[in-house]
Parts: structure tokens; C-alpha cells; sequence
């Protein structure tokens, strides 16, 4: 291992809360930083590393161990692994956050009238209609991070406003990500 | 995507050839001229990334698949992915190359009788004696590849003289990476 930091930025919150939306203006700005990163989103990944996967605890639960394995390998080769998925259960989120340590934990929070009215993929609807069971927030848990360190009120704060939340943390604990 | 450019080196062979002996050891020597490198082991991550895979052709493909698309993720970020699987079927590994682009293929290559013989896991033992079926190179199919990067002949061939082999192809492609 070459002596390289980085440090996982872990996105959670109901659909729609706007975790993708977050993550990918996030990337981008630290890009532009020329702070190396990748995104790591829930839905994007079950075509992929968690093709398989389902909707049950179990299955949500290894989608996470899934990711946080991959985000600690890019890691600790000097990436800022940016990981956007609902990650519903508390007790899986902080084995992550123990495992990988150099990890922040961004609450992303919208009330749930407010998730279900933007419904970006339609699925509040269809939980609604009897289409699909297990939406979290509906008919399936939802457990708040308790001690997240940023929280970003999408319905509150403009997108700017959560980004810069979430660099200024970054910024705090590991400055040397900017070199 | 900031403009790093890593290599994925996969070792390909039967249980036993040397996969994982010479995926350390030029590991180990690619750290000590501080190129970034990470060794992905088909064993190992069957107990994290690919928890849960059997031996089927279906599910050795998966795993193949899976670390194909971890490697693709680290190669980005400028890292040498190190794999070393069986990866016994031509197919998978040709679509993971396709993908990868920088990609070179490592044929660990020993001959049956010699792999048998060494038997580091016991795993040859055990399926002579019937405890298990779907053994590469006795009851399942080992597809050589047809033109890898680099042949390493472990029963002819130093440990050494290996690694040599397969830096020079990487230096050959890749003189960046020394930098």
C-alpha cells in the first residue's frame, strides 16, 4: 500500500430525498478540485456489483456490505469514495463506518410528503397503487442516522447550500484531500 | 474522472499454478517502485465481494464479472488491479478484457499432474476422494487462454523469472506507470 488517504462520504436518506442528485454535484465540484472521487450509487450498482440483490433486510444489507467494501478499496488508494444509496438500516451503516473509519455519514433529509410528491422513479406511486411492496417509507423501515455528521434539508437548503455542507466537513477533517 | 490510467493484470490457471504466489509477489515489487497496486484474489473475496457464489458455471461467472468490474473501478483511479482467479472459462474472460480495455492476460501455467501434486489447498485430494464435485481440471473445464500477454511456465520457471516476465509486458504497455 502506497501511503495514500481518502475517505468515504456516505449518503443516506428515503428515495427521492435527493442522494443522487447530492452526490453527483458533490463529484463534480471535487473534480473540478482535482480531488479524485467516485460515485457509488445504490441503484446504479445493482445492475453490476449487486446484481441478484433484492429488496428483503438480507439482501439490503449485503448491497451495503457490497458497496462499502468497493469504497474501502478505492479509499485507500487516495479516492474520496462517494456512496449514494438509502441504506435503510442503521446497524449495517455504522459496521461500514467502523470498517472503513475515515467515513462521514450525510444525512439526507426530506419529510417523507415531501419525497413522495417528487417520486423521481415512480415508486412511491407504485407502492401506493399496490404495485410493490417493501418502499422504505412506506411499508418498510427507514432508521435515521443519529449522530450523522452534516445533515442536508433538500427541501430547506438549495443544492449549493448541501454541497457546501458536505465540503466543509470534508474540508475540516482531511484537508490534505486538497493538495 | 480525473486523467489517471491503471492497468488491470489478470492471472489466469489452475487451482494451484501459482496464481496467488506470483500475484504477491509482483505486488510486492510494483510497491517498492511505488506503483499503486491491489491484489483482488478470487479466494479471498468469495468471503466479502462475492459472498455467497457457489461453483457453478453461472455463479464463476458472476464472480468473475463482479471483480472485473472492481478492477475496472481501481484501474481508473490510476491502480494496477492484480487478479488472480482460476477464471476457468474463455468466455467471461474475454467479455471482463472487452471492458477493461488495458487489460493483460497471465497464463499461470503448470501442468496437471504438477498442480496435484503441489495441492495447496487440499482441494485436489479432496475431490479424488469424492468429497468434492466441479473441481477445475478434474471433473470441471479449465479453457486455456488462447493468446495471453504473457505464459508463466511456474514448473520450468523461477518465481523470479516470472514476475520478470510479466513487468517487462507491463513496462513494454504501460512505461507510465513508472513515474
Amino acid at each position: 500500500m502506497l501511503n495514500k488517504k481518502g475517505v468515504t462520504i456516505w449518503f443516506t436518506g428515503l428515495p427521492s430525498a435527493g442522494k443522487t442528485t447530492l452526490s453527483l454535484a458533490l463529484a463534480s465540484e471535487l473534480l473540478r478540485e482535482r480531488v479524485d472521487c467516485e460515485v457509488l450509487d445504490g441503484d446504479a450498482v445493482r445492475v453490476t456489483l449487486c446484481r441478484g440483490l433484492g429488496f428483503s433486510k438480507e439482501d439490503r444489507d449485503e448491497n451495503i456490505r457490497r458497496i462499502g467494501f468497493v469504497a474501502g478499496l478505492l479509499q485507500r488508494h487516495g479516492v474520496v469514495a462517494i456512496v449514494s444509496a438509502v441504506s435503510p438500516y442503521r446497524e449495517v451503516r455504522d459496521e461500514v463506518r467502523r470498517k472503513l473509519v475515515d467515513f462521514i455519514e450525510v444525512y439526507v433529509n426530506a419529510p417523507l410528503a415531501v419525497c413522495e410528491q417528487r417520486d423521481v422513479k415512480g415508486l412511491y406511486g407504485r407502492a401506493r397503487r399496490g404495485e410493490l411492496t417493501g418502499m422504505t417509507g412506506l411499508d418498510a423501515p427507514y432508521e435515521p442516522p443519529e449522530q450523522p455528521e452534516v445533515e442536508c434539508r433538500t427541501d430547506e437548503e438549495s443544492l449549493p447550500e448541501s454541497v457546501a455542507k458536505v465540503k466543509a466537513a470534508l474540508r475540516h477533517r482531511w484537508p490534505g484531500l486538497w493538495r
